[in-house]
């Protein structure tokens, strides 16, 4: 933040919000909005948190009559009961409001109903987009609010919001979208034990049950001995490759024994190409190795110095976001 | 931020724009604030910036002010000056506004007049208040609010707000306020070269310009051959501490050459009880000598992995503050 309060304050507060549920909303892209009513007042800041559920606007407009009084919206189960709701009980209170949304607002009916529709019925007069959206038959949301009569600024801050869409876009092409999740010490030691707080697991048991694939270095599974599952969070715990050269391992480490999963053990990452959505786990010889196909990196970073493994490469990297939850810092990366 | 626009919100705005000045306010205390008005529309974040210059609250209403069209405000060169023209200008419009300050407003005229009184007479409906003031002679504030009939909430977040004030409460003990300032990668590698950014190290260089002595492990100045100045940002160089067994250094050493400075090569960090505002800098070795007498560690954390020495010790920290600039990650701790 620079200090000044104008719309990239508010942007970035939609954009903080986002960046908290990057990778939980797969494949749906992450997307924050904010309200900001009609006397410059922030009124409500929200996201999309998962996908099928309503979307980050839905949300934020929710959020905003909750605040009113409107309890009971927190109570409708599907997004289109929420949606209903909100047509039959705005009152107008929306008029001459303004939404931020890192996002163009959805202009069609997938399993949500259309966002751009939404947003004309209840009067907002200003609407600032980041990204566009790409998805052919989503898009046309701002057109549509544009031609209503609304006024539209599109893509400010148009990187920071493009950044958010990595996933979003690679699922689009088809492709594998592939992370790797890191936790570190301040003095950079990822070895000898748990290292970040219980928050930051839980999220990452989160991020476990949203994906189909996790992949894993040979020496981490003999070592560890991990689960690998998703018993902090709840979900499907994901099949599993582990890269290694030999496959003796002891059939007793409890991720072998976690029901519905693929084990796959191979001397290579092709497997990966038969899956969507990728989190690299590991030490030193996997971040090496799967580096150069890597979309995004996650680092969470604990409150300690610790004596053990370092890694020791050399990697610039451009850091999308950085938040903290109570004790961790969590960033997002994009390799150069 | 948990996602509610609430007095927390506004007061963590505050200690966000009081960081970005923490050290470089000395001997004051580090201080932000935030105004929203009296439709709840927040209308500027300021904070204090340096010893002897206007305090948070002044820059804070000066600010709003200018946004007002009062652009003449900022030419004028003294606090009391500033002071004279809200006063003579305010024309009642900060009437049922909101203040948010992380520290108690001053009740005395210092090097500023008092900035109670101030509040007081624009009107402001509240005030609500991290810490409380220490400093006998400048406390009051908040009781004189109250009587003149203000809404004053004090201790919010006060926790939070009183980790700014360890720098000030060792001035207003005597004492040696002492911090660590340490750059590396993202994978804890500290050596090989300039590892933050410009921008990091001008805001090093403002610190060494505010700092009376500066110390330094030998081996990182037989090393690196530094010069310690303040060349990024100007100001007067820091006495230097070298603390080295040995004292076979070559003179031609840039940072023996400063003019002004007095250097001294030591076996011992007693040195350090003859002044007041230090700052260590250098590697592993300096770090395990001087952790035990240090207050706070400020950290600067650039978007690489590099290849060299990573600090090898075992250490819990609380994190007090992270916070961006366009490269590196800044956080400031205290080691637990």
């Amino acid at each position: 933040m620079n200090g000044k309060i104008n719309d990239s304050f508010y942007m970035q507060l939609c954009l903080d919000a986002a960046w908290k549920y990057q990778g939980l909303t797969y494949p749906n892209p992450a997307v924050g909005s904010c309200i900001v009513d009609n006397n410059g007042k922030l009124v409500a800041v929200s996201s999309h948190k998962t996908s099928g559920s309503s979307h980050a606007e839905l949300n934020v407009i929710s959020k905003t009559l909750k605040l009113l009084g409107h309890t009971k919206i927190d109570k409708l189960e599907t997004a289109e009961k929420k949606y209903q709701y909100i047509l039959d009980n705005h009152n107008n209170i929306f008029k001459n409001f303004t939404i931020y949304v890192t996002l163009e607002p959805c202009n069609h009916k997938g399993k949500t109903p259309p966002c751009s529709i939404l947003i004309k019925t209840l009067g907002f007069k200003k609407v600032i987009i980041g990204s566009m959206d790409l998805n052919e038959d989503a898009s046309g949301g701002a057109k549509l609010l544009e031609d209503a009569g609304l006024e539209v600024k599109k893509g400010l801050m148009q990187n920071k919001c493009d950044s958010l869409l990595t996933p979003f876009k690679k699922w689009q092409e088809n492709k594998p979208y592939i992370f790797f999740k890191l936790a570190i010490s301040q003095n950079g030691v990822y070895s000898g034990g748990v290292i970040s707080s219980l928050e930051s697991r839980e999220l990452v048991h989160k991020l476990r049950a949203k994906i189909d694939l996790l992949v894993i270095g040979g020496n981490t599974v003999r070592v560890d001995r991990p689960t690998l599952d998703c018993r902090l969070s709840g979900g499907k715990a994901p099949d599993v490759l582990i890269y290694s050269r030999r496959d003796d391992f002891d059939y007793d480490i409890p991720l072998f024994k976690v029901l519905g999963r693929k084990v796959f053990i191979k001397n290579s990452l092709n497997k990966m190409q038969e899956y969507r959505f990728i989190m690299i786990e590991g030490g030193e010889g996997m971040f090496e190795e799967s580096i150069k196909v890597v979309d995004n990196i996650l680092l969470f970073t604990a409150p300690i110095f610790k004596t053990g493994k370092t890694l020791q490469l050399d990697l610039k990297l451009k850091c999308l976001h950085t938040f903290k939850n109570n004790l961790d810092c969590i960033q997002w990366f994009k390799p150069f």
